[in-house]
């Protein structure tokens, strides 16, 4: 049976000797002190590796079942979301005027990629509610607020998103779900939503549905689209629950993974909603939830990959087989642990180098949420904008590769079941899909993103990557290993940028060819930033001499492999780049 | 449901066109014809698309139960696996003596992967008894063969290789299964056996394993192991099946994917078993099904990509999603088909010209074992053994890779198991694994193979990169698509073996630390030959005046597509292995 340990010190080296939080000038950090973030993360670590971690293996292997309208998750879940919500750990970092703590994003992901690590389909119920009731913050009226909000702050209600029909996903002009006006201020709305995760469970007593649908007599397409809040029981008056609304879980669908969430298939026929926002600007409101979301996947990747690694390294020293090569390291034993191999090391670097990278990548990235949403900060916002494709598209792609490659440390035992490694890589899978694909984040960056304001937010980027490399030009520490490969892979982005602009005006097709690799290289230019700052960072602690210098160094010697290893990527990315569009669209549909 | 269709064509094409079989001196080839392979790739793709296919879903899906000792297979298995022996599919490339068609490997190959590609699962069950068919062929006594071939080339009895142990896989000699002589040329095993594929199942009269045991007083670790044959039930003199063997299953493994095979823990309690081959040469008699087995399983990789790949471009060419920037292509319809967008055309040429392309180093390999067996030629059995693992290690790495990118084409509907992509995935990951975990194959190959007989097998390869672009340097379809870019590539692939020869002497895990890289490296060169080669062949019919120019131009632009964008990979390789040792090995065990 896999297990999950919180990795609190890696969380902290990242918010306080990385991103020194705690003296950043945005509202509400000066809160962030180390004793503070620590006791926070250290409670949010036993729940997930005491609470949450037991009942993965328990929800992979019974699924949720759906008799006769009710949706049953696994044994155990009902009572640990009682514990969550107890905890109070639903509404972190949401605005206590509703109930929530009021803390940091930034500390609410650190929280957020534990619980995933430990339990990806059941931290869901409650990821999905946080993004419903965050866009009904955003575009709700008081009424509505104050109508939901305390509900779902508190996951006594839990709330999902309905976007995807059976003919549609990603071209959501194409939809058919309508609603029509009642005339009393409410529509009655009709159609099918698939894919709607915790669509219908047992574990809270009302279920707020976003729903996504058209009115009639609107414009054509996406621009026809509102959003509506279809709650499952209707909310009376007085805030208690009346009459079950006309909604109902057709089918649970059979998965690769995250069986422990319930992914519903959801019939409206006819159901009482209530706009969101305004008419026909559903897709604004439902970005506030995207955006979120996507970050939130982003993080999954990464927790994925951080538990999968944990069980793999902890196989690589205690299973027994072959020598070392340079000598036997286990002299009295039958044989050398797995760890002495090369290529199991190359192995788990390549998974603890992403790991550790994408954590303070994604970091970064809800800091910046936060100077945008609590400081106004624009930059900020814009520049979160830009990398929200690369923290989703990036880290949930290689987030699964990590967790291929920590299977493959446990040889045959990786594949059977019993072992847990084949569940971290099928719940993996779903995050390359869910929130956008892949391939539609990629398009996001190249075709909408990186022009975005003139270009000026990957403008910036490049700024705090030539400053970091002048600002550190005389760090002998930092010189060869970080500065110069850093510089290289920025050249590279840099290049390919400039490939697009020249490429892209006459034929958009010679930059979207290159989208998927633009959104990889990009990635990998963001975690070679992440470990130079690291490695910053680290040596700096080396320096005004540590009492943890293990710890430190083992950073040094982390980042080095990322750099010398990993980040080589960006030169293939470039030439694949450079190709254009030709080798991608010379050939005609018919004859693939 | 996803569908199988034979690639007749492009197997014709790589036979045919490029191999150039029929006229080739390798005994035997003067029979395959491109009448007579078309007749028996046609038929046994019939098979495939029509009885294996369908019953794929099924196998997952049900998978094998264990009651009281018996294991039953998925529904309809069983008349499947009759429908293969009547049509004596079971040993076409098997010597007459003893029932088989004797038909060249290459042809048994081409085959092969059209039974694996429409079922993993259950062309396991036949895979394997031809692999412990070919060890008792090679190192059996006129007697055994003559006891147990005729049966097993019908699979009348199917056969299995039992190597390992609870905790031993990689390192044998840590064995523990134990093989005592008992003054009657028998010997009594006793041990446990693990991940043992169709290790008990109900489609045949009887199983002959094969298994590997430590004979009493015996040399320590592996120089003390031996090989027997251990038979389900006894055989009578006559042939007649005697009494019930001291084996048992004790337990089906729950597994990620490959549900249609059992695979099994096996007991033996004191199993009467006869040596096959010499005391304590059991090794290399193992050898002579593992390395069959090796490239059997790189076929598993490549056939996976293919029938995955298939569905994959059937659903982009259906589903109706977005509108190409461009301009509508589809402009009757609500939107585009999803193959007009770059990004989901670079995910199916990739896939496309990785499938094509391994199916030429396949094939190639398969012509070189012919070459060896039957032409008793050297130097294609040393250049193929040197090449096994790489067939072995990159078409399975790479065909699982391929299957999570068919499976994304398909958006949330990849995820879902009705759509039968996620089996595709799950099922190919084995392949990475058994026979020997892809990490083995690349020390098999770094460790071993390229400094065997002086490296005088990677100098041939060279040789042959060599003469194709110096015979053809004034072909101008080839020069600047082709030629170039595998010139190149063929530069990294051996400016790495340079590294290594310079470096590894003094520190062997300075090759160690770049033989997973090394060994994708290879991979990628010897794609670029097989598509340079393909390229020409092309050429040379089109020049011809082909009547079917579409299929030859699209073998072109398949090709260009992987010098353009898939070769490229080969400079990151070798700056990884240029890397050395150092960020491998700097971290001691204890700070991972």
């Amino acid at each position: 049976m896999p297990s999950y340990t919180a990795p609190t010190k890696d969380l902290q080296f990242v918010l306080h000797d990385v991103l020194k939080v705690s003296t950043h000038d945005t509202p509400g950090y000066n809160e962030l002190e180390a004793d503070f973030t620590a006791a926070v993360l250290d409670e949010a670590g036993k729940i997930a590796s005491e609470v949450l971690a037991p009942l993965n293996v328990v929800g992979d292997t019974e699924g949720c079942v759906l008799e006769n309208g009710v949706v049953r998750t696994p044994k155990g879940f009902k009572d640990a979301f009682e514990q969550m919500k107890e905890g109070g750990w639903t509404a972190l970092d949401l605005p206590e005027q509703y109930g929530g703590q009021n803390m940091p994003y930034v500390l609410g992901t650190a929280v957020g990629e534990m619980f995933s690590a430990a339990n990806q389909a059941f931290t869901m119920y409650q990821g999905l509610t946080h993004g419903a009731a965050s866009a009904i913050l955003a575009h709700g009226t008081e009424d509505q607020k104050a109508t939901y909000l305390p509900y779902m702050f508190s996951c006594q209600w839990t709330g999902t998103m309905n976007l995807t029909e059976p003919h549609c996903g990603t071209d959501l002009g194409l939809m058919r779900t309508k609603a029509e006006p009642q005339g009393d201020g409410s529509y009655a709305v009709t159609g099918q939503k698939i894919f709607i995760s915790a669509g219908e469970h047992d574990m809270a007593e009302n279920i707020i549905h976003l729903v996504l649908a058209k009115i009639p007599g609107g414009p054509e397409g996406i621009k026809g689209v509102s959003l509506f809040i279809v709650p499952k029981f209707l909310v009376n008056d007085d805030g208690s629950l009346g009459e079950r609304n006309g909604v109902s879980c057709g089918k649970i669908e059979e998965k690769m993974g995250i069986h422990g969430n319930s992914t519903c298939v959801m019939n409206y026929d006819g159901a009482k909603g209530w706009l969101l926002g305004e008419e026909h600007k559903g897709m604004r409101a439902m970005f506030t939830m995207m955006n979120e979301a996507r970050i939130g996947v982003g993080m999954q990747g990464l927790a994925q990959a951080e538990v999968a690694y944990q069980n793999a390294l902890e196989y690589a020293r205690d299973r027994l087989q072959g020598r070392a090569v340079t000598g036997d390291e286990n002299p009295d034993g039958p044989a050398d642990p797995l760890i002495v191999h090369p290529d199991i090391r190359r192995n788990l670097l390549d998974q603890k180098s992403f790991v550790e990278g994408a954590r303070a990548f994604l970091l970064w990235g809800a800091k910046m949420i936060d100077q945008s949403h609590r400081g106004g900060d624009e930059a900020a916002e814009g520049l979160v904008s830009l990398l929200t494709p690369v923290i989703k598209g990036f880290l949930t792609d290689e987030g699964f590769d990590m967790t291929i490659q920590a299977q493959q440390v446990y040889g045959g035992h990786g594949y059977i079941e019993e072992w847990g490694m084949s569940q971290f890589a099928r719940d993996a899978r779903i995050a390359m899909i869910y929130e956008g694909a892949n391939g539609v984040q990629a398009l996001d960056l190249v075709g909408r993103k990186l022009a975005q304001d003139g270009g000026k937010h990957v403008m910036a980027f490049f700024d705090i990557v030539k400053n970091f490399i002048k600002d550190n030009a005389d760090n002998e520490a930092l010189k060869d290993d970080f500065l110069e490969p850093l510089k290289a892979a920025s050249k590279d982005l840099q290049a390919a940028g400039m490939f697009f602009m020249q490429n892209g005006m006459k034929n958009p097709n010679a930059a979207l060819a290159g989208s998927y690799d633009f959104m990889h290289l990009f990635g990998h230019v963001c975690l070679g930033l992440m470990w130079a700052e690291m490695a910053k960072a680290a040596q700096e602690a080396l320096d005004a001499g540590t009492t943890d210098p293990d710890f430190y160094q083992t950073k040094l010697a982390t980042g080095r492999y990322y750099m010398a290893r990993r980040l080589p990527a960006t030169a293939m990315h470039l030439k694949r780049i450079e190709s254009g569009a030709d080798p991608v669209m010379s050939l005609e549909a018919a004859h693939f």
